[in-house]
């Protein structure tokens, strides 16, 4: 069923994404190597420094480019901090959520797991194994909205937030079969539609309905501030959360806190209908402070990596490279170890 | 300067509203009758209950008498949340959030403290000792949305958020004037502005603007997913945060957990330019599995008549109330105590 080669483009980016992004390809490399799948790789100059060199973000010529691989492994993108040269979120938005927008990505995955040998900053964090399906094509993220009198002491700045039943539906959907092939099969659905009445009720109904097609899931509702909550205080009643673009942005950090930090959180752009290619990414950014140096821990672009073979069917290997992450994990005494002795441990572990 | 009567108006509402409402008028009578100033009361029959008897939310009579009060003491509303005889929001929308928004309170102040003898859900929390300032009437809870072919395939549903230079730069010059009168002297900005660019550039001129006038106060940003992250491995970073409607919900509960719970967490909504009166409400909902058993702590409540009295000018019957509660709340030692046994020993020790 699988193909014996994977077209993969690669986006290093920013900061520290091109050595994170080196580990993963290095053990995706040798993981597909031992399943006679060879990795073949485009890769792709884009970020806050490509802008800085050509005033490019992503042109349409590249879309249409990344369209043709079978799946995007993409590291950080971001200037530092303090570079005023970069207008404000430009990279974030002409490239990243456009990368998103563009291809569909509406399940916007991302797994949170406490590993045993990582420390949370919670004095009792119980078990924690969930995963966040977040939307990621629609609600407060679609850049709608404006300003009027801007500048003047009458401005108005607006921010439309669009959901449909299209979207919502085919999310709302995912995050039940995916509960469903979990053991504790629960979803919880994440808003605020006490405020939010309009989304928040689009978002209940479809909940409500879609429950109707998975009896054997159950599901719950818990309004955003109430689930930042639980976060710090019962983490481990969550399974499958679903929520909005924006809800899921906050959610899907703190929960990342919870469980020891960005360090290893992994997330994936997922088009569930294979329309365009999925596009896998460590949930962290481009730590400029750190860049160059090998200490950024490439873990969660390799665990990214994982959920990339998952996507495309190559199950057995995607299982190996897990196990090899969570050993070197749970090994882990807290000695630094380089970006790429990381790599090397995990790659030979295999 | 302060008149020897308070003319307050009192909802308690459902739940444990009237229970915890209690516990703050006896300490508030207590004090202030120690200084020769009376506490006239009206006691307003509002909230979840109240509908289910009358269909009656806030009507325009009731709003218009609660004018003429000189401030608002608040329990909390809303049905038990298994009760589908309330439509969905309706009580805090019609009710809760029409006093915020009618009466103008763009100061939604929400102090955070930890205590040293109460337990927080963070192994190492440090020093914890900050407000939130949260705007209180525009952003995404002005109910400015719709939803278009509701309830089929094609539904679109929209929420507006509204975000003026008024209602945005007064409530900034609030927190910077209440970072200045404070040891660390230092405003965050927590927004989203690399998404919501609109709402979030007008957020980020306005601090850049009124930090002008106050040289002495320090200013930094941090987006709303990276606060929840340090609001859980760093909370002592904190000082004075200001935010919009939304993230100030989110933060503030977020807050309220890794300081032990809402049973302590106090607020304000607060109409700074006094053309209407403020209102005072503890953050915690009504409760309704444990209402009428004299479980619930009252302490978030007499924090909030700290608040109140603070805002009416009688500094010094705030300041002894606090140092009550303080004495109260450290001296604890888990031993459960009833809702009138706590107001009991904090009004004793005035
Ligand atoms: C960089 C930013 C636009 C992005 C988002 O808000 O989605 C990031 O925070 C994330 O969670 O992937
Ligand atoms: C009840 C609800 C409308 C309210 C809000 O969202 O503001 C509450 O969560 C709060 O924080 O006071």
């Amino acid at each position: 069923m699988n193909a014996s080669s994977i077209n993969l483009a690669v986006i290093p980016g920013d900061g520290i994404g091109p050595e994170v992004i080196a580990e993963a390809v290095k053990v995706l490399e040798k993981a597909l190597a031992a399943e006679g799948v060879t990795l073949e790789q485009t890769h792709y100059k884009l970020g806050a420094q490509h802008w800085l060199e050509t005033g490019e973000t992503l042109p349409d010529e590249v879309l249409d480019d990344l369209r043709t691989r079978d799946a995007i492994l993409f590291g950080a993108v971001g200037a530092a901090p303090g570079d005023t040269r970069i207008p404000s979120g430009i990279i974030e938005r002409e490239m990243l959520l456009k990368l998103r927008f563009s291809l569909d990505h509406y399940v916007n995955l991302r797994p949170s797991r406490l590993y045993s040998s990582v420390g949370s900053p919670l004095a009792n964090p119980g078990e924690i194994d969930f995963i966040v399906v977040r939307e990621g094509t629609e609600g407060p993220y679609v850049g709608n909205g404006g300003t009027l009198r801007g500048g003047t002491a009458h401005e108005v700045a607006t921010e439309v937030s669009l959901n449909t039943a299209h979207g919502v539906e085919r999310v709302v959907r995912d995050a039940f079969r995916r509960a469903s092939a979990r053991p504790r099969k629960h979803v919880t659905l994440v808003h605020k539609h006490n405020v939010l009445v309009y989304a928040g009720h689009l978002w209940k109904r479809t909940v409500e309905a879609v429950a109707k097609e998975f009896p054997e899931v159950t599901h719950d509702y818990l309004h955003i501030d109430a689930a930042t909550i639980f976060m710090v205080t019962d983490p481990s009643r969550f399974d499958v959360i679903v929520t909005d673009n924006l809800f899921g942005d906050i959610l899907t950090d703190l929960a990342a806190a919870v469980t020891g930090g960005i360090g290893l959180a992994a997330s994936g752009n997922i088009n569930m209908d294979r329309t365009a290619p999925s596009m896998f990414e460590p949930v962290h950014g481009s730590a400029p402070d750190i860049a160059g140096q090998q200490k950024a821990d490439p873990t969660a672009a390799i665990l990214s990596a994982v959920l990339l073979l998952e996507h495309l069917g190559y199950t057995g290997a995607a299982r190996k490279i897990e196990a090899a992450v969570i050993a070197d994990v749970e090994a882990r005494t807290g000695g630094p170890r380089s970006t790429a002795a990381i790599g090397d441990a995990i790659a030979a572990a295999l």
